[in-house]
């Protein structure tokens, strides 16, 4: 039944397209594409893995903590919460459309989804846990032996397999359909004209040179504080961390503008509470341009067109511990 | 769609009753009635309050957070977490079948599902928020004061509503068609022998004194060490904390086996890591009785049997902040 409801999600995206019947706009953004399951039983697995708080020393961060998908694939702090309460080091980008990045992380430190699923689980500061424990975990578990089993055709798990299955759940959480797609597709009523004339300015002005592609961003690293420096409460160095250049100091990747609307607070630090302070903000940093009130209002209501349908799928329920599961440790 | 689900799930326990055609036998334990669900549009606005981390002052703890639907309804923590990471002084109960208790919290505080669904909100302990400021978070948001107005026909919020909304949920959260249940309803082909062995012992040995009705507990109240006294590593008087009688003290409402299997670690405090040694110890202190390794096993075959079908529903997508919404304040 689980199955049955994502296939249906992308046949619908797919019915839409194959509605409107054209090649979208040639603009400097494109439609989100749908996604086609192609293993479903890998998906489920992954899903599961995501919601599972197991994977943490504690027994109660999941992946969802802090890419909750009842919130757009964010926790909406201005940093995350991990073990024992710690306080992160920057805000938690959203998962969905995550596929379409070029790399993950703020910083691009991992190459893929299936790269990025492995650190939380083992970073001291968010779920507190090792590989080695987790996959400790998972072992003792015979629902999850047996789904294992059924995906990657072995009963003794590894870390390789659980971040796999993880990504291929990341990869379907895209949001196609979006009032912008919509009228990128061909549809001249999707957008109001506030909304068109906000993304005639985000392209003349300039946000589109780096807030391109599918996702509108996720395309390239770029320097915050272009025209003004930018005066960070984040304790980070950006790119320049994994590169080691001087140049890439305070570069960080692009972040998505897709369901922008739901993963508030913005930037690397969260400290732009609303769209439109954040509009205001990347004007002056990035452009050094000040766009009066009235087009704010009209980029803020083009970027509230980019939010798409949210993945609908059932709440996973998760098999049960055995006896031979390690007790969480959440206090000790 | 989502209530179509729901629905789904309530035909199928009514079919399956049907389908059998014969009254339950006649025993202590009743089969779990099938949910009418007369108010959807109410459940699914409690549905979304449940799954709000919102309602804290950290903006990280829901309901779900605690009484986690993938898990049981439960943490499957011996105490829980809760804001700024304090442990909790007792084991998080089920929400799975509360409604069929007489009363809500271990000691029996709360009259109903409503009445307790205002209490983590407001625990400093736990959510660590106040009513007034937890209305005030949803009142800010349009999404929530046009579901509001959809099922209470007011724009005006109040703790009231919410509670309503969230007990409405709760009360959708049964689960149907266990092995056991089955057995109940005629078939004698859903329990093996030694799950049956099991019941006959759980009758015959007296276990079923207190866990009993639909529930199997939550039907009275009862003192945890009743042959020999038990040493709980939980700091908690039990009833006697509402009612203020001496006898009361350290009885606590008897917790349902319902799912079982699922909501482990057992006992009020949470020290009972398996079930096996959760029925030695009972049998042991409450009926002075030392189970052989053998009728351990029977017992927790039938345990194991009173798992039922999980509630099963689409995770739900949560109507996003408006700028008007105070921030919350997980550090602070």
């Amino acid at each position: 039944m689980r199955t049955t409801i994502i296939i249906a999600a992308v046949g619908l995206a797919l019915t839409s397209q194959v509605a409107w019947g054209v090649a979208p706009r040639n603009e400097p953004v494109q439609p989100i594409p749908a996604v086609a399951v192609t293993e479903p039983a890998k998906v489920e697995l992954g899903k599961k893995l995501f919601f599972d708080p197991r994977l943490s020393k504690s027994g109660f961060i999941s992946c969802n903590s802090c890419h909750n998908l009842s919130m757009g694939g964010t926790d909406n702090l201005k940093s995350s919460i991990g073990h024992n309460w710690q306080q992160g080091p920057i805000n938690s980008p959203t998962v969905l459309n995550s596929s379409l990045n070029l790399a993950q992380f703020w910083d691009g430190r991992a190459a893929d989804l299936k790269e990025q699923a492995g650190g939380p689980i083992a970073n001291p500061g968010e779920m507190a846990f090792t590989h080695e424990l987790a996959i400790g975990v998972l072992q003792s578990i015979p629902g999850y032996v047996a789904e294992f089993e059924a995906v990657f055709g072995q009963e003794v798990l590894d870390i390789d397999m659980v971040t796999d299955a993880i990504a291929a759940f990341e990869e379907t959480l895209v949001t196609p359909h979006s009032p912008f797609d919509q009228w990128l597709l061909g549809d001249d009523d999707a957008l109001n004209a506030q909304a068109l004339a906000g993304y005639q300015l985000f392209k003349q002005s300039g946000c589109v040179a780096c807030h391109n592609g599918p996702n509108l961003g996720g395309t390239s690293f770029q320097r915050m504080g272009v025209v003004e420096p930018y005066q960070s409460t984040a304790d980070t160095i950006g790119r320049a961390a994994v590169t080691g250049k001087d140049a890439d100091r305070f570069a960080f990747k692009v972040p998505t503008l897709r369901n922008v609307e739901l993963t508030y607070p913005y930037f690397h630090d969260g400290e732009a509470a609303t769209l439109e302070e954040a509009v205001d903000i990347m004007g002056r940093l990035q452009l050094g341009r000040v766009y009066s009130d009235e087009e704010i209002g009209q980029i803020v209501a083009f970027l509230k067109s980019l939010t798409g349908e949210q993945p609908r799928f059932e709440l996973p329920i998760l098999p049960p511990s055995s006896n031979d599961t390690p007790a969480p440790a959440p206090f000790g």
